[in-house]
């Protein structure tokens, strides 16, 4: 279960679950498949899982055997971290005779379609042996079936397995080749599986090895023929080339991103293990290029919370590749302008009088919402609790466009506002201004009736990191317009005509100047997380813990222990001071940092991240440390809870893989990154003596080096053009291929 | 326990339940003071009991007898409706000995500290009797005890029993007299008893009779004195006038009462008693004159509901009394000018930047809201659920502005609004401005988060009923200092000054203007109860009862089974139209009516009088009856829970007493009054002959009869002026002292 999340591995079209070659639907094998969703009757929308062209069991004498069984002698099972290769080995012993299988697998990151497995088995003693291997159709789902019309075939020696959803009627096409030399090789197609099976006298003490090629291709893939021929045609070529072939070209891949992404700490290995898989896990499952996907709040290890795609996503993820690997930043933002007309229709149909682009709480592919209004079990009534993620949680929509701003200020490429950016920009500052309220006798504008970060507070007034984002949103949406009117003026003039929305601008900016955001209290330096939350009950995360009567009991949705108190969820004012980092003085950050961090339950994964980014900021470092660790070993240590009641909750956590990055990068190594410059300002944990990172900055790449007093910069040799770089305060110029180093005085 | 309920009499003081003689606190004897409240430690504040002056008990040769124990040969105890004269015979047997009591009480509408009691015994044989009566200071209290340091003391042979309440420490004094003539006496206090024994030898056949008079006093009394002295001083002058005196002075009272009030309806004896059951319970418990007293919702009664004033008052029971009994309808708004500064209080914290009078939900003699935050328990949890009566139900506020400005303008008395009138119409108007939100792209204003009549959907937006009322509030107070401004320009100038409001009045017009009441949809005439409202789940009464888990579950806060329904706890748009049942037409009457009606719980005894008032307007006549029916009998029949759990719910229902009247006089009698005429439009109900009723209309007095074809206006002589209504259709003159009959044609 556990390792089955630990030891997946993605490439960005499918994840496959570090499951063992001979496991099927009972051992939870999945595949699952990007930005491909399908519903059966009223249970929950779900990405769908592919038919297991991986699959192969050995038999000894007759009797099959698997690693689950009695006969294991021996299993060992890896994941390597540089090219996130999965591999076992598993010597079984039957009757005196031992049989051991090794295998090793990779989805192609040259060719998304396409996985690899080499396969071998040897006995010490002579055996009957049987291989059987192909696809198994037999697919754990969650909420499945998904696959109707199941079909096996048989092209030559290529297997395939064909089906379709049953709500779209999506085909998905499974092929598999094999290169199997030995051995009396016939077929069998029973029960949802399309095999070929190889009998063989295996001689003691020699190795058997065959190679395994399996495409995946759905009606997603623009393949302009047949999908079958596609896919069988992917795994003739790869059986062409070969697996050695096919793995070094995968590996070429690797290590370009592990060149652009990886980051180094020495003197904490701890650390270093927990944020390098931290990585691997986002490496793995960042978009095919092209493809306009995103990720979802799972990534691609499994079905679970509807491989939704979440505020996480621009929030937690989204910072790691803009800043390391923008090629795949974009996909994440072409994501939300191919789903822009959903956003828009969730404006129309989830306000009243509401236009613009209000983004889906949990989007799949069409970016309608699969977030339902009823989305907690109630334990005391088993009813389903009523909760305002879905209607009210319209900050998303501010997330989204504060990215995409964020790609054209920190890439400096203003492709994707001419491609749809600007777009959803506007349609989300027409959001925010639809749904606010003016206060006469204030003059100003406020968001009302809104679900902050902190979900426990449902359905609350000037929410600070609500309105802020809206602000913000509609602050940039006058910047966007103003900087495409100076190098754009005819695309601008094409959208402004389209979306009729050029009169509503001068509004836009009125509001965005009136827009009520709650400040800090003159006195404390308090932020209101918003209206009255601070005259609420005091209480403590024990306190309520002490109080609940049953172990499922949900704190909020509008009459949980959480909700006339103080205790809030997850980093609220904190998460706002997160996001607008450079907003907002130290003293301030701290002062709200420890006003709030005592009344956090940190009941998500996204919380600690966030208390350990303002840590850092404000200089409480070795809290900054302790929440970094604990998000960043989330995914390794997979300690979470896999199930919650009988619903299965397990899967990898990519925001806070992103949210480590962010806390090592961005936090420890102190960068800061705006349209004008890119400054550093270190504060190392004290037992880090080095922190090593690779920086994409408006096209160019860098590489920081900083020790306990100085900071160097590497600016890479093919570098379009000389940067300055604010390192501790002192300008630096980057030249090209010069090497730039800084002594800074460490903060303690 | 009902019958407590049912027989009580009450004097606008005090309320006495219809308890017997010799029953004490275990039998929850109650004499429940009107506007003196106390709180006991965190348990709900509600009204003080006095100590019972009522008391006495009878023992025959050494047996205490009382109506409980199984001696009781026959009982009788009735309720005089002519003058609330509470009367009881029962007859003992003891031994083969018959011992007959018989009593009556009331609480003299004349003096309303001062109760009176005649007793008599009387033995079919010769037989050792002993009598204690006196005054039982063991209080029957929901959440007491309220009165501490109690002291007994006897002023020569009055007997005074004196204590004062924990909270604010306000004196109870009760005095008591009796002028027994027979037997020995002795005097006994103890146990919280102050009591006088006498003891003698009855004779055969002969009737012993007493008389007591006990008095009530306590801080609120002005009394300029020594509450003891002024309590002493009215038992012994009214022992000094007698009883007969005492009584025929209170029937004199009652006599004019009823000539106001009283409405007589030929045909239908069931109407006609519960309708005059009704009438007798609000003529009862209208407040004493000058007392700046209310009626709460469930008048002197108990302590059930914290004896909170609601907002039934303004609604229900100040219709009755404004077009019968202006003195009374006086008081009511009284109390509200009274509480002025409690409700400004509650704007200031209640609200974030909300200014002027938020009335108390449940509202005491300070004006403090006595409703809590937690309103409800939760049979799942053991726990209070968050509602939302107490900080969202702002239409209260409007509530009392409306029936504030009625008074002036159905009575033409503008000294209410000098005294303090006009000021709670312009601090009510400046709440709903402050509460009210701008909605720029509408050019509107709306009001928010709000919860209307109907409970069960809280925080909602544009409530029907709420913003209509919000901005009647409005209108109101532009048309209340326009007339100011005519007839009394210093004063206004005072009372702007005062409120410092002068300025913030045309912004109060241009949101009476620019305020957004959803109207009837123009196809098919409904009007939605607030926004999203139309879209909730189609469902049943019926089937919402049938899903329930647990018999005391409540079906709104949040998260109960009708909140995600149309299902409506009471009477909402239907409310609406009926309070503002001229400006709609008949056809929007009925196409709401019939849209609502079906999905309405009738879960308040406010709810299906609302229903049978506009059933009649538009013509449902059978359904106006029944409903009618069943509001003028709930205090009849008291067949409503008395117990919800552990906690008493019993008591009289005045606003469902008012509601009876309102559908009779208002509804089948098509009455309709405002500022420039009386409308009559009678629509009687088919059994119905006759219907005979009083109106009070600018100072003036009219009998109105209706029969099947006439209706006949005979206006007092007294009257000030002639006055011309219009009576079906037709203006008719109606001068003093002459009569006048106008044939209708029935509408069926």
């Amino acid at each position: 279960m556990r390792r089955g999340n630990v030891y997946q591995i993605a490439n960005g079209y499918m994840g496959y679950r570090g499951t063992l070659d001979e496991f099927s639907s009972e051992q939870l094998v999945g595949i699952t498949l990007a930005g491909i969703f399908d519903r059966v009757g009223s249970a929950w929308r779900e990405p769908v899982n592919a038919p297991n062209g991986g699959f192969t069991s050995v038999s000894l004498g007759g009797a099959e055997l698997t690693a689950l069984g009695k006969k294991v002698a021996r299993h060992r099972q890896t994941l390597r971290f540089d090219n996130a290769l999965f591999q076992r080995e598993t010597a079984f012993v039957s009757k005196g005779t031992t049989l051991t299988i090794r295998s090793s697998r990779f989805l192609s990151a040259e060719n998304p379609n396409l996985g690899c497995i080499r396969f071998s088995v040897m006995s010490d003693r002579a055996a009957q042996v049987t291989i059987r291997t192909g696809i198994d159709a037999n697919i754990w789902d969650l909420n499945g079936p998904h696959l109707l019309h199941l079909s096996a075939a048989r092209k030559d020696k290529v297997l395939v397995v064909e089906g379709s959803t049953n709500e779209s009627s999506k085909r998905v096409v499974v092929a598999e080749a094999s290169d199997i030399g030995f051995g009396e090789v016939s077929y069998e197609s029973s029960g949802n599986r399309n095999l070929r099976v190889v009998t063989f006298r295996a001689e003691a003490g020699k190795t058997y090895t065959f190679h395994k090629y399996f495409a995946v291709f759905t009606d997603n893939d623009a393949v302009g023929g047949s999908l079958v021929e596609a896919a069988v045609e992917a795994v003739r070529r790869a059986a062409s080339d070969g697996h050695e072939a096919c793995l070094a070209a995968h590996d070429a891949r690797w290590r370009e991103k592990w060149a652009r992404c990886d980051v180094t700490i020495d003197g904490d290995d701890e650390a270093q293990l927990a944020l390098r898989y931290s990585i691997l896990q986002l490496l793995m499952v960042a978009p095919v290029k092209g493809s306009a996907n995103s990720i979802p709040a799972r990534a691609l290890s499994g079905q679970v919370y509807k491989g939704a795609i979440f505020w996480d996503t621009e929030m937690f993820m989204f910072p790691f590749f803009i800043h390391t690997y923008p090629e795949k930043a974009v996909e994440l933002m072409r994501y939300r302008i191919r789903t822009l007309n959903g956003a828009r229709r969730k404006a129309r149909t989830e306000g009243v009088g509401t236009r613009g682009a209000f983004y889906a709480w949990e989007s799949q592919e069409t970016g309608e919402d699969a977030c339902t209004y009823f989305n907690i079990g109630d334990p005391f009534t088993g009813r389903a609790l009523r909760t305002y993620f879905r209607d009210k949680q319209v900050h998303i929509s501010g997330d989204v466009a504060i990215a995409m701003w964020d790609y054209f200020r920190l890439t400096g490429d203003d492709s994707l506002l001419l491609e749809g950016g600007a777009e959803v920009i506007l349609e989300c500052a027409r959001f925010f201004y639809s749904f606010a309220y003016f206060k006469s006798e204030k003059r100003r504008y406020e968001i009302l009736d809104v679900v902050g970060p902190d979900e426990y507070h449902e359905r609350v007034n000037n929410n600070a990191f609500t309105s802020m984002v809206a602000r913000e949103t509609l602050t940039i949406a006058t910047e966007a317009v103003g900087y495409l009117r100076r190098r754009h003026p005819k695309a601008l003039g094409r959208l402004l005509r389209k979306l009729r929305i050029e009169k509503e601008l001068p509004a836009f900016q009125d509001a965005a100047r009136r827009l009520f955001v709650p400040g800090p209290d003159p006195k404390t330096g308090i932020i209101e997380q918003f209206d009255g939350y601070l005259g609420l009950q005091e209480s403590t995360v024990e306190e309520l813990k002490a109080r609940m009567i049953h172990p499922n009991e949900y704190l909020g949705a509008g009459q949980g222990l959480a909700v006339p108190t103080k205790i809030i969820k997850q980093a609220d004012v904190v998460m706002m001071l997160n996001l607008f980092r450079t907003r907002f003085p130290s003293a301030i950050k701290r002062a709200n940092w420890e006003y709030y961090e005592p009344r956090t339950e940190h009941g998500s994964s996204l919380s600690a991240c966030a208390y350990a980014m303002v840590a850092a900021e404000f200089g409480n470092l070795d809290f900054a440390y302790k929440y970094f660790l604990k998000t960043a070993k989330i995914d390794l240590e997979a300690k979470y809870k896999v199930y919650v009641g009988s619903v299965f909750m397990g899967g990898s956590h990519p925001a806070a893989n992103g949210g480590a990055w962010m806390t090592a990068v961005l936090g420890f190594g102190g960068v800061q990154a705006d349209e004008r410059r890119v400054a550093i300002n270190p504060r190392l944990w004290r037992k880090w003596k080095r922190l090593n990172f690779h920086l994409a900055y408006k096209g160019d790449d860098f590489r920081i080096n900083i020790t306990r007093n100085t900071v160097t910069v590497a600016p890479s040799g093919t570098n379009a053009r000389t940067h300055t770089m604010v390192v501790a305060g002192r300008p630096v110029n980057c030249a090209p291929g010069r090497l730039a180093t800084v002594r800074y005085r460490p903060s303690r």
